[in-house]
């Protein structure tokens, strides 16, 4: 039972959870008419205090399309802080207004925090480092649904595998499916940290620079945006930065139904010239990170039962 | 008949039309599905020319749990002002679109003014020294829910007595129920002003220093923040800030059934350890807030006939 | 069949489908109450890269009355351009989202550049120099609606005919309906451009720097703004600004039914002495603002075949 229950890190829920979220998100999917009103009369609360357009419109457009309705602010100024109140005051009397609450925030652990004083279901949508469990989900339900299944899939992760907790939590949830390859693909400044390997024992991984020389192994390929921010010098940043550009060159020597999946927002990483490749998912990554969220408040909420 | 009217200043309304909206509010606590389609159709809009998250919340969410819905915008400078447009003119054209507002600018009277220019009910979400009508319903009806009445109570009131706009309104409120008593709690720097005294006249009232010492006696505790602007200095501020802190050791004394108000967002007047007392319903009374916001709408859109 | 298109420029549909929409529009105006569901699940996107809270309300209400939903950012530093993301990205993300745009952007062409990446209906609420078709829409339908028809007027234009995009783009579509003749009155400085006149082959017109002179004539007076940020110097920009304005004295000579339009909002070139006059339409045309967008809403989404 996922009722009332709040989602602060990628891997809160037990895998038969999880599963629970991806079929309900998968059903949406190919029949959202059926679920238009079943959220009538909830009300959602997006709270941003940081902004990201994409994320609360996911968020809200999801709420809105199961029936049900929206109050947030996107900006931290518009935010009761300025007043002195503590984050713990805010949940407690957002709680009071709305049924389930998304929350992003610059600091590291305050969704955690706020989750222990919020009396309805809280989600992480973003915190500190971009910890970010629901485009965790995003990218689990658009591969459950263009690939028929999680299990027995090649993944390539390409980009900066060092600091992108997105590429973190994505390795850790597909660890959890059986026969799971990982390819990791970076500039060795950018490689995958080793406390994230521990987490993969007993799947096969392949550690490599050059994207071309894997790319044709690949069900998956998880292209990363490369941070300015997380470059020690420019120089450092504009050297790397070009390194790993998926082109339709590159995408020659790929398997057919290979899929390239992306978080977005991109800046170059994906040369636009792949976008009408039927190959590249990741608008269609967006429309999923919607319908999976629609099952997640549907699940947090425990209106599913009647639908 | 409340209908078509507006809402700028507490006393606005007669004790009869005051009494139908809290009993409406009460109605609305114990039943509120009752009233979620019943301002199907129906349009707010929220101008907030000075950001108010928990203010705008408190009414999005109320016309949202009717049916309703809502435009709006939560900073200055996302306004027409910058254009050179009168408030007037701003409010005629929102008159166009929405069947009722609720707005909160910085300026006093401003709320006054542009009710003169409203083709549809204009509520007063605060202006200028927070006079805040909405907020007084918020406690009328907290303390109606809770204690079952208005009348006969003994209400001690804690804290900036001075410039408090919340707390002259609450006692101005409170002198229209039968045997009232008040209590005034504040340090000699922020005792409550001669002309609100005035106002109570045929009503008991005690003055005092010292918190303890009158704790036993009252039904209502309603605490207030001490606000930092408020100060001639900042050590004056540091010295007076904490001398009227309620702690669960002061609570001891307090009556078992006693109720502890707070308008929010509080900074440190209240310590946190008293949240869990039972008779600790600040946060309650945002959902109060809520509810009491709901009867209004439904009262001034001429809705509650059909209910 | 207007179902799926994009509107960028206000002469971009035939005269066909321009009248069905007006049509459509005058129909909503005499009974809102038959097109309140008609939209519900589908979801409107507001993008305003610049704020415009007339613009954005009218937008929002519109689709809120036809019972469909509104996610939306009204300020540029809340969207993802911050993090490097290309327009053409954003509109294929919020695409996923969303069933229709209505967006508003400071630099001129983005209307028609983001139309090439949207997979749903476009609207073009506003974009460099104010290209701002629905505002045109918005003259015709109160036009249309109080006149009766847009043909055989007289329509005197007042003001800043040279850099006012509203008024080019109501003299275009004017010179679309039979025996439109035109008066044009404005200052030497800010005489209608030669390019404009060329649109209107066909129809009488007459230039003149004297309102009075011709007010006697007009059947409708559109009023502009004379924006400050169109003058070469602070002089000549006070010179000029008070020459054209209309006052209660003028209108003495005005016929009778005469209409003024403005497209809001106004500074002072109405005196406020005028709003009283029942030939002041411009708030009423805030109004028709609103059903018009409700008309082109439904006409782009296919949604008025089960009217």
């Amino acid at each position: 039972m996922l009722k009332g229950k709040h989602l602060i890190q990628p891997n809160d829920f037990s895998l038969e959870e999880l599963d629970s979220i991806l079929n309900l998100g998968k059903e949406i999917t190919e029949n959202p008419q059926k679920y238009s009103d079943i959220c009538k009369g909830k009300l959602l609360a997006t709270l941003f205090y940081e902004p990201s357009t994409r994320t609360r419109f996911s968020f809200e457009a999801a709420m809105l399309r199961l029936g049900g309705s929206v109050v947030g602010f996107s900006e931290p100024n518009s935010s009761s802080v300025a007043k002195g109140e503590s984050l713990a005051d805010t949940i407690r009397t957002v709680g009071c207004y709305a049924d389930i609450i998304a929350m992003r925030h610059p600091k590291e652990g305050s969704a955690y925090l706020a989750s222990k004083y919020s009396s309805v279901p809280l989600i992480n949508a973003g915190d500190g480092g971009h910890q970010h469990p629901t485009q965790t989900l995003t990218d689990l339900l658009t591969i459950k649904a263009l690939k028929g299944s999680l299990d027995n899939l090649t993944i390539g992760l390409c980009g900066d595998l060092k600091f992108g907790r997105t590429v973190h939590s994505l390795v850790k949830a597909m660890a959890r499916y059986k026969n799971t390859k990982f390819i990791f693909i970076s500039p060795s400044e950018l490689k995958i940290p080793n406390y994230i390997k521990e987490e993969i024992k007993g799947h096969a991984y392949y550690e490599t620079s050059n994207l071309e020389e894997v790319i044709n192994h690949v069900d998956i390929l998880y292209m990363t945006r490369v941070q300015r921010e997380r470059f020690f010098s420019e120089e450092e940043y504009l050297r790397l930065k070009d390194s790993y550009i998926l082109t339709k060159d590159k995408l020659k020597n790929a398997k057919e139904d290979m899929l390239v999946l992306h978080p977005l927002p991109r800046v170059n990483e994906i040369a636009t010239e792949v976008d009408d490749d039927p190959r590249a998912v990741y608008f269609d990554q967006a429309k999923y990170g919607m319908f999976v969220r629609m099952a997640l408040i549907m699940k947090l909420l425990g209106v599913d039962a009647d639908a």
